[in-house]
Formats: C-alpha cells, structure tokens, sequence
C-alpha cells in the first residue's frame, strides 16, 4: 500500500465511525450542512428518533400508504435578507421543499405553511411573501392547503421564518437513493453550481460586489426530473445541491454506497461571476448552494440520454457530466484539477456561507 | 325587535363581512390565535393561497388520495419558557400536531420536525427536546420520519422553534367539521381547561403566584378521539382548544355554522388553581389555551353516550357538557352566567398570555 493509498484508508476509516457531537453548544456550523450538521442529525435526531426512514438520510421519506407510494418532507427556511435578485424567501421555501419531493422522484401535490413572524415585521412584506409562495406553488402544479402562524417579541427572530412540509406521490417504480449508487456510474449536475449562495452573499452587501447579471438560481426541478426518469431508468440517486453544495451530497453519496467519486474539476459548469466571487472569498464553488440544480447519478451506460434529457429542458441548461464513480477509494470523493493533481473533497466544515436558505 | 336583539343583529351583521387587515405592522395580537390572527389569516394567507382546502379554516386538510383519505396539518411552536412542569417544546410540538389530525378523525401516522435553533443553545437542551419528542411519538404510535435544522445568530431566535407537520389516515367514514353544525347539538369539553395556558405563565415567574399542583395538560387526544366516534356517531366537530382557547373555538363554529352557541358559566370545567391565576391576571379561563383538551359539537340525541366516553377515558377525566347549540343568535357565543345574567364572548383581542405554544 503506498503513502497516499494509506491516508486515504485512514481517513475512510474514520469516516465510518459513529458520529460523536462533542461541542455543548450550538453553532453556526451545525447549520451549514455540512459535517457539524451532519454530526449533529446522527448523533442527536437519528439517536432520539430511530426511524428507519429517517436514517436513510435522503431528502424525503417514501412512505406505503395502502397502494400507494407517498413522499413526505420538511424545511425550515431562514434566509437573509429576505428578498433577493430572483427571489424571496417565499418561493424559496415552496421550491426547495418541492425539490426534495422531486429528487425522491414523487410528483409535488401538497403543502404546508409555517410562519414564525417577528413583532413589527412589514404586513406588505408578508403579503409578498404569500404571494411568492402561491406563484411558485401554482407553476409547480401544488397547493398549499394547511398552515400556521406564530409571532415572536421584537429581537426574537429576525423579521420572519417559513416552513414547508410538503406531501408528493411516487408514481413510477423507482426506488432514488444514496445507497443504490455502484461503480460505473456517471454523475452528472443540471446546470452551472452556486449561483444562488453566492447571490444572497452578495445581496447582503458585505463584499464589495455587485453581479448585474446574477439571480438566485430558485426553481422546482420536478418537471426536469419527470423528464428524465421518462428516458433514464438507469437514474440512482438524485439530490438538489442546497446548503453544504455539490461536494457535501458527492460525499454523502460516496459514505452512503461505499464507493469512490472521482470529480474532474474542468467539468464543473460554474459562471465566471460566481467563480470570481468564490475567489474573493476562499471558497470553492462546489460547496456553495443551489436552489434550483440537482446531482444526477445515473447508470453509465443510461448517462448520455440523461444528459441530453436535462440539456433539453430550460431547467437543465449547462448541464455536464463532472465524474465517475468508483470502487476506490471507498467512502471519499476525488477531484481531479485542471493542473492534473488529485485532492480529497471533504465534507463542508464551518459554515463560511451561513444562512443562505 | 328588542334593543338588545338589535345589538346581536349589528354584531353579526359586521361579523359576516369580509375581514380586512389595517395594520401596517406585525403585532403579537396576530399571533393570539383570536380576532388578530382569524383576520391576517383570512385578509393575507388565504387570499394569497386560495384554496378551497385552506379556506374550510379546520385544523387540518383532509386529502383524497386513490381510495385513502389523508389529513395533513402542520404547526410552529414557539412556546417560552421551553421546559415547565407537565412537558417541553418536544412534546408540545408532536402532541399538538398529532391533536391537529384526531381533530379531523385521522389516526395519526407520521410527523416531520424542523427546527430553527439559536447559535449558542445548549446540546443537551436539543437533545431533552428530542427525546421528549420521541417519546410523545411513540406513546401515539407516530414516527418522526423526516426533517430539517436550520441555526440561526444569537439574537435571532429564542434558544429553539420547532415546527412539526403530520400526516394521519381518516378510516372511518366521517366528515367533521366547523360548518356541519347545527341546532340541537351539545357542545361538549373532554377535561378542565385552561391548565396548558396557566402553567406557561406560572413558569415564566412574571406572576408572584405557584400551583404546584398544576402542570401543562399536553397529551395526544387520539385515543380518547378513536373511543368517541366510536360510540358517538353523532359527533359534528372536533377542536383541540389552544391558543384562543374554548371562546375562540365556539365563535369559529358559530361563524362557521351560523348557529348560536349558549355556554352555561357554571358548567364549564375550571380547576381552582386556574381560575385564582385567572382572577388575577384579569382574564376568562374560557380565552386560556388547553394542549390535552377539546371542543366536541355532538348531535343533541347522542350528547350523553359521548360525554361517557370521554368520561370513560384517563383523558378526558372531568369532561363536561358546557353549552348548546340553537338557530340564535347566528354566528354569536353567548354565555349564561352563574348570576343568570347574559353576555357575548367575542372572539379573543389583544394577546394576554404571549407564546404559550
């Protein structure tokens, strides 16, 4: 075994511990989707909870409920600011649950609205916000039928919070996931990453920054994922690349199914402004969020109709095929620069991006 | 026409007039569950979302799906202090969902839990959070099968929200309902109330007042629910009475119905450490929030095998009939004091006891 071989079955081996959450207090980190958070939902929700449902860790649970096949899911929104180039929270909060519907391949049908609204907020800021809500929940065919409300004192929140459940049904026969993904299979991205963190950074005015041309990236990806479970039933898993970025779900992927995820780093659509600023910040593109592009794994040999099922729709312009999977290293992801070296893609740590969603 | 009847008709004729919110700004009344929150609820959310589902304003949507009817419901809580005697978030955020659904008949399935914590809460807080959680789950036959964790800085949150959606499955063929009221049924309650609202207040230690007697009576109604439409098929309306209270409920059914509702003072089910607490704090125990306890609106003929159920179960120990349902005055509560005098109960104003879930 050489030096490199061993660091790399050192670290995979420390990757399949059981997680331990040492810190006694809550921090930014352990909502960033990352490794804190990941720690956090293992060794505190899953220990209490212990549902296997909930231990897949995909973004849904797939329930049997008599014939049928229901996705049930949840998110709690808490972007700042609210309102931003292509978006507000409100959509924010129907797509991004809406897409953890869809990437469990179920069609959206329900859903619920939960707001937490501090004391003083605009009313003309949540009527936007409704009104947001209903235009994305409309254009994705859902309805939101159930809600609640709560307000807070003044200094307890931070104008207002949304949550969504959302309910969906898995009309095909196909069973998504992290586990279900083997070696030979591509992965492949919907669309250029990060364009939605890096527009709520610069948004937020603390960079000296501007980006015209930049928006939120905010969508629901269902009707691409229809789309391509019609032509690729080769897909395995598919995940919408929110908090945590591209790298966070290739190393869930890689930690859930055992295998090595080689990422060619010149295959990773990134737009020049969103790459400047990732520049500017010391961060890479790839743990920035998405709210509107997802992970395909597919079958390599179902990866080029994939590809051309995504390219084809509006949704999935600059879709590219970014790597491979493998059996090595297994439980780590690979990305191959531009300069021809190779470095681990670790689990996103810190949280250098923080509420973004 | 009397003087009097005059008023009523005034009062009703106003209350049948499309709710329009004047309020600029967010105030702690609209989360009150009262007159504050029925009008953001109706002029902002429902407007917005427009859905036949929504607008029925029950505690939960009942879903046809294939040959299943599903209910789904969802609630924020945001209850300070988070821990008091008789529970915590954790338990108040599962019970008070899962009640959501026995409301509408549905034996509840399964829940999803997000949570928007406070950077710097403590870990083992979070973790007798989750544990209370579990436990209420499972004492309900629930499982939590998905979620979400967002963090928030310190200074924008209050060290933890939980929001919780659930989905519950109606077996049997019945249709409750607000608007399926009418004149003749009794209106029932499963226990005495006002112990949630009160404990809250006592922790807090605003009050120089201790019960030690007295704890929160956060529970999952389903079973005494299952046991009552088992022998009761007469049963029109479930309404688990929290924030707002017993008052608020009957003016919803009243409005809803537009029957009167006539609630005997004397009747109505009110411990002595509660009714003290209220005495001083200048409010009804009618307007204080219950977590365990509920409205049932039963056809007259079967008021008396209900109430023995209730009465048959550990929770609905103290049930009691309150009150009856006529033609007049429509869409108004009346209640007949103890010294025979006649009053209107409104609909709540103002937030007495802020955040008590």
């Amino acid at each position: 075994m050489s030096a490199e071989q061993e660091v790399l079955e050192r670290i995979a081996r420390a990757r399949r511990r059981a997680p331990r959450l040492r810190e006694e207090r809550i921090t930014m980190a352990h909502g960033a989707g990352g490794k804190a958070t990941q720690t956090l939902v293992e060794a505190l929700f899953l220990e209490a909870f212990r549902d296997p449902l909930l231990a897949r860790l995909e973004d849904q649970a797939v329930l049997g409920l008599g014939a049928q096949r229901l996705a049930f899911t949840t998110d709690a929104f808490v972007v700042s600011p609210l309102f931003f180039p292509g978006g507000c929270i409100g959509d924010l909060a129907v797509n991004g649950t809406l897409n953890d519907l869809a990437v469990g391949g179920a069609r959206p049908q329900f859903l619920s609205a939960s707001f937490i609204v501090e004391e003083g907020f605009a009313v003309a800021d949540l009527r936007r916000i409704a009104a947001a809500m209903a235009a994305a929940a409309d254009a994705a065919g859902a309805r939101i039928v159930t809600g609640d409300t709560k307000v807070v004192q003044r200094g307890k929140g931070d104008g207002c919070y949304v949550t969504t459940a959302g309910v969906g049904l898995v009309e095909r026969d196909v069973t998504l996931g992290a586990a279900t993904v083997r070696s030979g299979d591509a992965v492949l991205v919907s669309g250029p990453i990060g364009d939605h963190g890096i527009t709520i950074m610069l948004a937020r005015g603390d960079l000296d920054l501007a980006a015209d041309d930049l928006l939120s990236d905010t969508a629901c990806l269902w009707p691409l994922v229809d789309d391509l479970l019609e032509v690729a039933p080769g897909v395995r898993c598919l995940r919408d690349a929110t908090r945590g970025g591209v790298a966070t779900i290739l190393n869930e992927i890689a930690t859930a199914a055992q295998v090595g995820v080689v990422v060619e780093e010149g295959a990773v659509p990134v737009r020049d402004s969103v790459r400047g600023a990732c520049e500017l910040l010391g961060i890479d593109p790839l743990y920035v969020a998405c709210e509107g592009r997802m992970v395909v794994v597919v079958d390599g040999a179902d990866a080029e109709p994939a590809l051309a099922a995504l390219s084809r729709h509006a949704l999935g312009r600059g879709a590219a095929r970014i790597g491979t999977v493998g059996d090595e290293p297994p439980g780590l992801v690979l990305l191959r620069t531009q300069f021809g070296g190779t470095r681990i893609v670790d689990l996103l740590v810190g949280d250098p991006l923080p509420r973004i969603c």
